[in-house]
């Protein structure tokens, strides 16, 4: 069953009102907003990412969400499983080469130190050493973030099995926009700088490049003091996600609404365009990249917001996405962002 | 790590006041009560158990944990994880013995459908089967208890990788009460009977038995009726998911008394009594079998519960739990019900 398939029929099953149709990112109870993540070793991160990286990013994907919504973090509840550490007869013979492929992760080429003297110690980059390191790095979201435990579970998997964490964030507003409340004549803004994050994934995967973009692919700031600052006077907002030109487009179609996108104006980082460049190719890659994290909202046209931002487009009444280049009509890229499995 | 060492880190980082020093089974934030429980194939459940039913399962063992704190359910976030067909080209062959051991569920061992024409549609035990099966089971469970989906995560897993499936749910209670309030001279109570799912375990692992002793295992009653009613007047109450005697050691841990239980008063029911008899043996193994999902609580002597149950026990000043049977003492069994790993 495809994502698509399982979110429809859940969206069969009796919803509660402050699901808002399982169409936004995060649910509603009163002032308090809800939402939760789930990350898939070798699916949303890489095995070899540093495990802190990958608990601050779930973290920081989960307060994003609440961002949008004006939230200021209330607490998390987590869901962590301990994988057992490998057994001692694990060798690298063919005999467990499928053992090894099913992590899907390629932990399975990673050196084994037989140096160590076997015992009750865990060896470099046991996976003891691997929940150390995430529970350090949630330890320095958390603080960051301001966002306390709140509970969880802690469950064991399987031998071999990928993890599979997931997060729900909770949070307070007093005005949470939704992404369907954008008027036409309304102007597109985004945060921030785009395309910093999809060149560090690009780094991490081993492309050369410098540490301020990987760090913006593997340490993300979800925009909280500018979602709290937006919230109360935009008329719709939601994170960058995906990638900037099919979240702006996902924001017109929840609305209701055509939209255009200046190319010319997204805004880069100084160290995106060193490092890739400021052509249109370049402004193409940063504005599908995704992971960016930053917040895209819709404002009366002759409002300021009330948090540092880039006018980048405007909302018409009509259907879909249109993109130029500094009024130079432009063909849509053949992917507007990451597109999920189905 | 172990869980128990996972859960002694977490609480060394910034804990919400409502986590209750992660040492209760849910969270509160006003009037909110905050559960969550993963489920992981291949370790809380069977790979042969109905799909269906495991979606029965998750929503109860949460929405029993609500009940514990006598809230009415607001609504559930499912994270769950949609794995991949496995591809065509997948054989039974020595090559990827490996891979179908990963999986620590035994579908490997599954006839594969050679039969049916390679096409589009899943053959009968396909994944997409288990998440319609599954669809199905949380369906019935969310209408019979009446709590709405208020949002979550679907994610794709790699091939080959156990289901991880994680719920948190919400629940409303103006008097939720914690497992440690019980003071000495309170009897102990517990609602239902005992025992009917560790013998219904058994038959799912294929020893012969009742249908309703099964149907007891995958199919629990969180008992949110009882738990509403019992809240205000309980001093501590919980629910016994890990076997009475260990969860009954916990609660007077958690209060700082000793228990001492009367095993001859454990109720039975007939259908478990019919099955494994009536023997000193037969109720130690009821009383720390697990997953009952009966309600346990406090009360001061001379109070009567407001909703059905069976005192079994008292407390006392002092530490440990205690067992007799009809007066006469007994030494503990080895295992007082299930141990999470560590």
């Amino acid at each position: 069953m495809t994502e698509a398939d399982f979110l429809a029929a859940l969206r069969a099953l009796p919803l509660h009102p402050g699901a808002l149709g399982l169409r936004d990112d995060a649910a509603r109870l009163g002032r308090l907003v809800l939402t939760s993540d789930t990350l898939v070793e070798g699916v949303h991160y890489l095995a070899s990412d540093p495990a802190g990286d990958v608990a601050w990013k779930l973290v920081a994907t989960n307060l994003s969400d609440l961002a949008a919504k004006g939230a200021v973090p209330v607490g998390v509840m987590l869901n962590y499983p301990l994988r057992p550490a490998p057994s001692s007869t694990a060798t690298t013979t063919p005999a467990n080469a499928g053992a090894q492929s099913c992590a899907a992760d390629g932990e399975g080429q990673r050196p084994t130190s037989n140096a160590s003297a076997s015992g009750p110690r865990p060896s470099p980059g046991s996976a003891e050493d691997w929940d150390t390191a995430f529970l350090a790095g949630l330890a320095e979201a958390l603080a960051t973030f301001a966002a306390p435990i709140l509970g969880g579970d802690t469950v064991s998997l399987p031998p071999h099995a990928p993890r599979v964490i997931s997060l729900t964030a909770l949070g307070d507003s007093a005005h949470a926009p939704t992404r369907s409340g954008a008027q036409a004549g309304d102007a597109l803004w985004v945060t921030g700088t785009i395309g910093d994050a999809g060149a560090g994934l690009a780094i991490a995967q081993g492309q050369p490049g410098p540490a301020d973009l990987l760090a913006a692919y593997r340490r993300p700031q979800p925009q909280l003091a500018a979602g709290q600052a937006l919230a109360r006077q935009v008329h719709a907002m939601m994170d960058v996600s995906d990638g900037l030109l099919i979240d702006a487009q996902r924001m017109a179609a929840a609305s209701g609404l055509a939209v255009a996108i200046d190319l010319a104006r997204v805004p880069l980082s100084e160290a995106y365009r060193n490092h890739a460049g400021d052509t249109r190719t370049a402004r193409l890659a940063a504005a599908t990249a995704g992971d960016d994290y930053q917040l895209l909202f819709a404002l009366p046209p002759d409002d300021t917001p009330a948090a540092p931002a880039t006018r980048i487009g405007v909302f018409a009444s009509g259907v879909g996405l249109t993109l130029h280049d500094a009024g130079a009509p432009l063909p849509l890229p053949a992917a507007l962002g990451y597109q999920h499995a189905g």
